[in-house]
């Protein structure tokens, strides 16, 4: 077995979700396994150098996962050509700039969405990208949550018939901070640091429902601040200016409708904090983060509204879960042994920045949506 | 016990609704128990005569069920003053002159929904009714379903604190009678004939949003033929130009956000056919047409995103069903009840014209904005 | 990060609780994990000296735990600046004398309860250490109790309404020794050695309570020697001279009525080994240690009295478990670090040496209590 | 087969109680089977006269129930010689001077509980009867519940060695009418009108305790109004001033404690609606008012005091429930029989007019108690 080394300069995995899916779960567990499998002969191994702007928590995060090398100068990074690939996980806001230097530097991009905080720049960036012949990829991770693959195979093995709608139904009950503390960062509930539900979830459903039903046409969203005080991680009350929900009727070019609502104020009565359910001529599915149950046409039930006697049928009862007939491995880690087949040998990588930048074109539409009130056009990107 | 008998023309009961739900389950079930009891002495006992256009109907459906008159002229039944209360079940399209007859000849009216094809014909029936001085009532039986009157106690009690969002769903796979037959009458499938699945439900959602939740200020619309083709009783393929799905965004007056999806064509996954969710900021709801889980904050579950790990929470566990503390009358029978209380007695009742007037405009709205793609505002009627 | 360490005379942690509790869960698992994060940048982190009268227990101890340092010499120890604070759990008897001569010395006290056998010299103490300046702590170890954490949670959220009443059972089945051995030490059973339930429970109901639901203005108490009889550690036979079952019923001064019993000789059919059920108007909760069921009003089941037929209700179904939303660390360690953070940084800690003579004056108006046969007012202490 | 006839007045069973209770479930239940069997050859067959002030009412009962003879000239009926057994239901304060009357026409009388309003009175109603030489009873049912003959069975078979405490808990949520109606009568909660837990309760307990665990040698009490309004059957609000929960701890002659809670505003997590735990030597028991569990000292469990760790012991697991070896008739009808049995054939029947005076002894001292706040002893009656 040979291997080949890809130096991979990670920007901005301080954070909780780049420590754990980013270095700890992706690179580092590729590495644990002895790279990525291209061949009968060839293991590619990802090899890591983190760069931030707080030198002691970069020092202590490799000192805990046993990273050798840090830095806190990107650009003499982005010099060095021991590493050809650039992964970025800087908040928003900062993205944009490091990966344009990643690009004129000549590296290999692969970065966290949203890619932009605008769609101008988000395509820019996938202009430069292409200009420079450099090659790159969006993080579309619910991709390959096993639910959703699971989902994905019954769409291929065309399980549903013609579709007919689909619903989605995203969140969980997230605490304002004053009884038990907030499950998540406080930035999320703030616009001004980025925060925003629609903004963050319109970017996954876009890949989402790009890749499973096929292209948005227009929709219709609205936004809401459902909770609007809070307490964040030090105690400390704050005015949410950020929206807490949203919702999106999608219209796609074939004429299916996909509701899709997003709440951190909803208390879960559904199958899992993420559910999509398809219904088609042939058949339905209900999908959630790992599993996905199914019901056939065959062993449809037949109600017939009667309020006055109780309901006779138990709804859960004819829906069949699907076996888990292969390993499921972690989605972050999945796409990363993607990209870096792509970088290595290029094999097709098709979650690029133009990908990326289509996410935030439909948070962008929505917000315009919900602001002026009626349904937009998604226009063609490129 | 001193009973008072009220004659009540009942027209347009031979179909499935007005036979089942009306006449055996309301008025004779009320005949059977002796009339409804109002005050310790007193007794109202309903005193039908069925009027139709198919007097074989009319008489073995009398035979059936012990009535003893019927008639196929309307307008001679009218002018007899044994019967004060005029009650229509016709489709439709049918209603407003019936209607408007009984009224002319001094009739107290209750009717079915939706009261008219259009807003202004309903608000006409409306003011009729008023100028002529009678009684009137809407039925809207939705509201004395019990998983509905389990979720009004709640909302009296103040249990969810302030309510932060309602999403709704209703609907059940309706087979296209292909494979097996149709548990749906075809008309529902054509417009031409008043078809709409939009029309029919907003009616119903006008008065629960307006009952349960408050005024509705502004909606979007949109509704699809997701099954084109279907086939009727007597076995005909038949084009379908109504639709069977529609999806709406009803803003309240307060800002809460309500949505709410409605469809003949998706399999069922949620506790029933009709299914409430309310979030507040002290616990959430979900009601049904019977039963109705409820989940305090005390109890509601912290979830965290890690879809590395099988879900630890089950979704379904941390709810707890509201008992049956009380016997649950048939809805149709309740509203019965109180309408010939308000006829005999002028007890209160304010489920009237006008609020009848308002179903068909939000219906009307929502095909508005379906049709213009955009929000529209829903105004005063009076 | 920057460590603090603050030297801890820890005297009589020979026995099971003091070891198990104190030393090894409270002092030694603090340095373990680091210490005491005080702020983002520092910890403190206490360092133990063991003072005892046996020196090969001590030596023991100490081997078997690493710690460094002991001694038999209080005195000696006492006269060290090394370590400014003193923790005692001596047994009741001795304990005065040795944080007398503590605070003397300056030291901070923290100690075990019931800080001394009656109440003037538990006031005493409290005395001394204030005019002495010194800091002061009393174990009140059950208040961190994640039961009892969660009923606060429920009480600081208004979940009941107004209280009604509380009911407390404590207790369980202590062997006599005859046929199995007892599983608690012998002078619990003796009066002369200190032994007592009422003694013992009451000092702890005292802090419970006036945490949790408010002050007590009088009470009325019976102490029994249900078990006249039992075998000691060594097998010898011997009288018990002490109560080992308590009754209770405590009027708080806003006239709520609490009713407490505490047995080591119940067999016990209830959640847990200390069950606290609170009935208020909006809904009632039972807590036990670790867990905390909850009834709210709208799924409470409405009985009727009807002995002819079996129960068709099970009440034991229509209760929630709250769910553990955070983790939960030993009780006694929660306040030692509460107690450190008071010490090194002036942190609030209103669980001190004043608190403690509530606990005793409460024990001892029980006593007098079941010796007049008469209700008795609680007065102020200070 | 030969039968005997006993004639028996009933006066006041138009009540709830005492229509379903003594009159459908007890005396004619009884001439269903065929009478009472005394021995090979002989059945007491009750022939019911009902007495009371609405003839309306009496006629009703008596055509439903099929009885033929009903008046309300109670005079006269107590002069008939075919009816020589007078029963009352009445309300208690009219009970006393209906009893004397039927003692004075030499009548055997048997009636409801409390037997009169004061103790003096219930005395009174003894001794008249003990010189008049009729026979006579009292309700009290409570010891024919399947639940507690059970618990009897055991007492008798010495299961439990020597008694060491009981514990008793008494009640259930009633609900104050104002979101859900309230299933007792409104008198129950006003004094004025004979309402008061602890005069009902206390009755009953003095007996289940003096037939179960012996003589009552002195008690403490307390009462409380919890819930002071309250919405009455006609839905108008009213001031409740009779106690609705009711706390005692009685000590027997022989020093054993029983704590006894009674409270109609208490949500209920026990086994059942009452429940008697009896604590042994040898083993306890819970006795409910149909079920029975016992747990023998074999099979009692050692738990050890680790809040630290989840609870390793299920305490509802090592529990053994009795089973049903033989049919349980109605308690009422049980007592009934027994009663004329004594009535035809001089059966012994040792809850007489004494014991009923007992009962109200206890519930008079226990108003003393509470209003002296001290414990009171009982003295002997005769």
């Amino acid at each position: 077995m040979k291997t080949h080394t890809v130096g991979v300069i990670m920007n901005g995995v301080t954070g909780r979700m780049g420590t754990n899916q980013h270095l700890v779960r992706s690179v580092l567990a590729i590495r644990r396994q002895g790279g990525v499998r291209v061949g009968a002969d060839l293991a590619i191994v990802p090899e890591p150098i983190l760069v931030g702007r707080n030198a002691d928590k970069l020092h202590e995060l490799c000192a805990r996962h046993g990273v050798e090398k840090c830095s806190t100068d990107l650009d003499n990074v982005l010099g060095d050509p021991a590493y050809p690939v650039y992964f970025d996980a800087l908040s928003t806001n900062l993205r944009v700039a490091c990966v344009r230097k990643a690009i004129a530097a000549g590296k290999h991009v692969y970065c966290e969405k949203p890619t932009a905080t605008s769609t101008d720049e988000a395509l820019l960036l996938y202009r430069e990208a292409a200009a420079a012949g450099v090659k790159h990829g969006v993080v579309q991770d619910k991709l390959w949550l096993p639910g959703l693959v699971k989902l994905k195979s019954l769409l291929d093995a065309g399980f549903f018939g013609r579709i007919l709608a689909v619903r989605g139904e995203f969140g969980y009950w997230v605490f304002d901070g004053f009884r038990q503390t907030c499950q998540r960062p406080s930035w999320n509930y703030r616009k001004e640091e980025g925060g925003s539900l629609m903004l963050d979830m319109f970017c996954h459903w876009r890949y989402v429902i790009d890749n499973l039903f096929g292209p948005i046409g227009s929709l219709v969203a609205r936004g809401s601040i459902d909770v609007p005080r809070r307490v964040d991680e030090r105690g400390r009350e704050f005015d949410c200016t950020a929206d807490d929900s949203a919702y999106g009727i999608f219209a796609l070019d074939d004429g299916v409708t996909i509701q899709f609502n997003s709440s951190w104020c909803t208390r879960v009565r559904r199958d899992d904090l993420l559910v999509l359910q398809v219904d088609g001529t042939e058949g339905s599915a209900v999908a959630g983060l790992r599993e996905c149950h199914v019901q056939h046409d065959s062993f449809t039930p037949k109600p017939v509204w009667d309020p006055d006697v109780e309901q006779p049928i138990n709804f859960y009862a004819n829906w069949e879960k699907m076996p888990n007939n292969r390993a499921f491995d972690n989605a972050f880690k999945v796409q990363w042994e993607l990209f870096l087949a792509h970088v290595a040998l290029d094999a097709p990588f098709r979650w690029n920045l133009l990908e990326g930048a289509k996410g935030v074109q439909l948070a962008e539409l929505g917000l315009q949506s919900w602001r002026e009130r009626r349904w937009v056009d998604v226009p063609p990107l490129a």
